[in-house]
This record gives structure tokens, C-alpha cells and sequence, in this order.
């Protein structure tokens, strides 16, 4: 009897891993003897169009809306990152390596969750223990999403078993990780033909915390000063954004991946950046805090502002 | 360095699998080289003594709030089945089979659970994936958790895997798996010498339906006439539950564990028992509804209803 259709997808604003985690989870499931077929939620952003044209790989079928009544979750499980109409299907498996909150399902579910630094080293173990051949397209995809997520193993998120998976899938796509990680994270961060609108939605995801909304969006760059010359910019658009969207605060995190150090560019109602300040030891002055030593907002943002929050 | 201790416990009412997948996989973590301490919730009920009895296993310190400042769930994962601080401490690990909801992290973890009969199911894979040995004993308090859970492999919540579990850990504990089940249960379900009151508090598990707060308990039996010749006072004592605790729905389940059928007390608002009725397709009257084939709360009560409200 034909199985049932499934969608596997991963996150709203799609990064590398969330679109490579669908479409290794989704091969590794079809090889299970599932039928499922990997979507991503937008379009690629620059590293992720560089990274599927590097391993002459086709970008999944881009949609918000499941029509299948059965999805697998992979890179996220929050509601407001998933299906526009998650809560009218059943989640039947998910695989993630971030926090879990505003998940909640009617039945039991396939739920693996662990606190590596990507969702593709996690497959790349369920791979290995299933005795599963990653195709060698495929490692590439995988190799890609683990530099791309722990900024080629600096990121404090980097474990051992990241370092590891990113040595054997390099191996299996025949790729040197080091020269091909440099080559995709400075494409990746070229960002002088995106606008500023397109840098403060590119990489952005949205929180409750304890019913104040905040929006923390993330670019990465090897140039801040570079990119701060368009400070008047980004400070006009994110004000437009926080009063379209009712946020009360927006965090844009200017990430220097070579230095392991992040400027912020902080907007939001008054109580809001105080709350900030406490939380991430810093201040906010003329619209600015540096952030010595942040790369990971999920690891090092997040947390504390949802502790004071 | 030494290992800073880690609680690792199950959901509050303990029953057998709750109590044993907390031994379990404590073992199975310190065998890993963590260093854990397995506690219960509450007193052992009269199955879950019967079976530490027969494996002259220990039961474990009881407590109902965590005294370390990280700890391992098992067997469940929502807030209100949980330690009474379990907001003020880091959740490191859970593996469960139920469904996820309330249950809400700052951080990333290492969450495991599979759609399987038994959290000890989920166990036994673990052990057999890292290659740890289950001693003898602990094998019988696992083997004992699958009976129990799976009412010797006859709930429709059983699944290939269990069966394999308990037939693997009944050789590694040298038992007979279906005359112990039989013992097992039968000791478990001799209700005689517990009050009413004790029967609707000994499994029975709080739930948040969409506003309305639903308790749900469960007493397995075989022979539900001799337990409704105590019916006036099941009613009394469940309407007292009611307005003392303000819950919107009471649901008492006796079930038949030989013929795998129901007969529900059914006590709350008439709005919530309209529901109740239309959720489970049956007729509440004079205060019973017929269920047949009904035998799992966790499969063929609470979906439904959750689904409903």
C-alpha cells in the first residue's frame, strides 16, 4: 500500500541548515520506507542559493502552507516559525536542536531534540545508526549547513560531535571544509546589494517573552563598520517594523564572524531596552550596544533576555 | 572533575514505569559517566510495591521538589505532572511517549521520545544503541513497566518494539513474561482494601483543555461490578474533588483488563459532560457511560477530548 504523503520543512526566514535538515531528513526518511518531500519556507538567502549551486543541488518547492494532514518539523518546533497551518495537521516527527516552546501536539509524536550546534549533525548520527549511505550531494548540503551554523566550528555552540560530522560529511562530498567554509561564509555575508529592509527580515525570528514581542534578526559580515555606514537606515526601517508589527523591542545583531564579536543596533519601547541592557550586561547608546564575544543568538541572546523578560 | 549531581524522576502518581524508567535510565547515565540520582514523586502504589517486592529492588527516595539545579525527565513532560520547582531548574534530558505540551525550555536539550507503549521501551533501545549492559534486576523492573503499561502487550498503544523489549528484558531477568504479567496485574488490580477516595487520586493526571481544567484517573480491575458496588461514593468523593479543586471535568475510568473495555464515572458541568459525550461518541447517564474497547487514557480519552474542547 503507498504510504501517505508528509512535508518536511524547516523554518520561516530559512537558513542553510533549515533547508538542508528538510532535505537530508526527508532522503533519510524515503530510504526508511516513507513517502515525504522536503519544502523550504522562502527563498534561499545568498549563502544558501551559493551553497545548493556549489553541489549542483535543486532548491525544494517554496511554501508557508501545508497540504499534506501529516508534516515533520525539522531546525525548529516553535508554532510561530512553522506552517501557517500548523496547528491544522499532525506533527509526526521533528528533529531540532534549539530550545523547545509554543510546541504542543494531541498525540504522541517522534521527538528528537539535542543541544548540538546544527540540525544536520544530529541527521548525520541517524544516518550512521540506521546504516544509512548519505549521498555524496547531499553531504556537501549537510557539510555546508554545519559550517554555515557554527561559523566554520567557532561558535560557542560547537560540539564535539559537530566537529566530527563535518570531518566525515566533508570527506564523503570530497570537499576541503576549511577553503570551502571561508569561500561560502564571505559569500554569504557580501551584503552590499541587499537594502536594509532586506537585512532586517533576512535572518530574523520573532519571541514572546512573557507577552512582550521581540524580534531578533541576525546578519553576519566580516565588515561592521562597513555595514554601520547605513546605521540612519536601519534605524529608520526597524522603527517602521516595530510600529507595523506591534513589536516592543527589535534586536539587529551585526555579527563579526571572523572576531567572534557582535554590534547591535536596539530599538523598542523604553522599558523593554532597560530590560536589555540588564539582561545582556551592556548599554545602549545612540541606538548601539557592542556585544564583545556574541556570535550565537540562540545560545547567548536568547536565554538571558527570556530569564529577565 | 566530579560530575555535579543531576535528579532524574517521573511524573507525580507515580506508576510502575514512571518510578522504573527514572531507575533506569539513571543507571543508564551514570553508566555514561554522569552522575544522577533517580527519585519518585510519591509513595508506590500497590502494583508498582508488588513488583519491587519480587526484584528485591530498593524504591527510591521520594520527593515532589528538586534539589539539584538541573534535572532528567522521564515518563513525562508537562509542568503540572512535574516537580513542584520545576520552573526554577534546567531541564537537561527527558525521554518520554506522550504527547509534548506545557513544556517550555530556555535553552536547548537532549529530548527523546517515540510514539512507542513505555518510556522503558525507549530505554531499553538506549542501552542497546550505547552498548551498556541492563543488570538483572533492573531488567525485571523494566520488563514489569511494559507489562504494566501495555497491559501485557493488549493496549492498543503497544507497538512492535515493546513486544521485542519485554521479550529481550524477561530473558535478561529470567522471568516467564506472561504468568508473571498475569500475577502482576492481578496484584495490582486488587482493589479492596483502598477507599474510594484512594482509587480516584492513585493515576489520575490533571489536564489544561483549552481553559477548562479536566482530571482524568484511571482503575484497572477485573471485575468492575464488584467495584461499582461502591459507586455512591466514587460520586460523592469525585463532586468533592470538584468544587474543592475547581475542576470543570472528572473522569473515572474502570477498566476491564481482561476484556479491554470501560465503564467511566463522568462528574463535572454540563457543558463539559456535553462535550465529554460528544468526544467519546457515548451517553453519560446517571452518571456512567459504557466505553467499549476503551483502555488507554493516553490513545482513546485525551486526544479526543483535547481535541473537542
Amino acid at each position: 500500500m503507498a504510504q501517505e504523503k508528509q512535508l518536511v520543512v524547516g523554518h520561516k526566514n530559512p537558513d542553510t541548515d533549515a533547508v538542508v535538515a528538510a532535505i537530508a531528513f526527508s532522503h533519510f526518511q524515503n530510504e526508511m520506507g516513507m513517502n515525504t518531500e522536503p519544502v523550504a519556507q522562502g527563498e534561499p538567502n545568498k549563502e544558501t542559493k551559493f551553497v545548493f549551486d556549489k553541489f549542483d543541488y535543486k532548491y525544494p518547492r517554496i511554501t508557508t502552507v501545508a497540504d499534506t494532514d501529516k508534516v515533520m518539523l525539522v531546525d525548529h518546533n516553535e508554532d510561530q516559525q512553522s506552517f501557517d497551518n500548523i496547528h491544522d495537521v499532525e506533527v509526526t516527527y521533528v528533529i531540532d536542536h534549539h530550545r523547545i516552546a509554543n510546541f504542543n501536539t494531541n498525540l504522541p509524536l517522534y521527538y528528537r531534540a539535542e543541544p548540538l550546534g546544527c540540525t544536520s549533525t544530529i541527521l548525520w548520527k541517524m544516518y550512521n545508526e540506521e546504516k544509512v549511505e548519505v549521498p555524496g550531494n547531499i553531504a556537501g548540503l549537510m557539510a555546508s549547513a554545519i559550517i554555515s551554523d557554527t561559523l566554520l566550528l567557532k561558535s560557542p555552540t560547537t560540539t564535539d560531535e559537530d566537529k566530527a560530522a563535518l570531518k566525515s560529511l566533508s570527506e564523503t562530498a570530497g570537499i576541503d571544509y576549511q577553503s570551502w567554509g571561508m569561500e561560502m561564509l564571505k559569500a554569504g555575508t557580501d551584503l552590499d546589494d541587499k537594502s536594509t529592509q532586506d537585512l532586517i527580515d533576512m535572518d530574523a525570528k520573532s519571541f514572546d517573552m512573557n507577552g512582550k514581542s521581540v524580534r531578533i534578526a541576525q546578519v553576519n559580515t566580516v565588515d561592521v563598520d562597513h555595514t554601520l555606514e547605513r546605521e540612519a537606515d536601519f534605524v529608520k526601517d526597524i522603527t517602521n517594523e516595530n510600529s507595523s508589527n506591534g513589536y516592543n523591542l527589535f534586536v539587529l545583531l551585526i555579527t563579526n564572524i571572523m572576531t567572534s564579536d557582535t554590534t547591535g543596533i536596539i530599538i523598542g519601547d523604553d522599558d523593554a531596552i532597560a530590560t536589555f541592557e540588564s539582561a545582556l550586561n551592556t548599554k545602549v547608546s545612540d541606538n548601539k550596544a557592542a556585544l564583545p564575544g556574541v556570535v550565537s543568538r540562540k545560545k547567548q541572546i536568547v536565554p538571558p533576555l527570556n530569564e529577565k523578560f
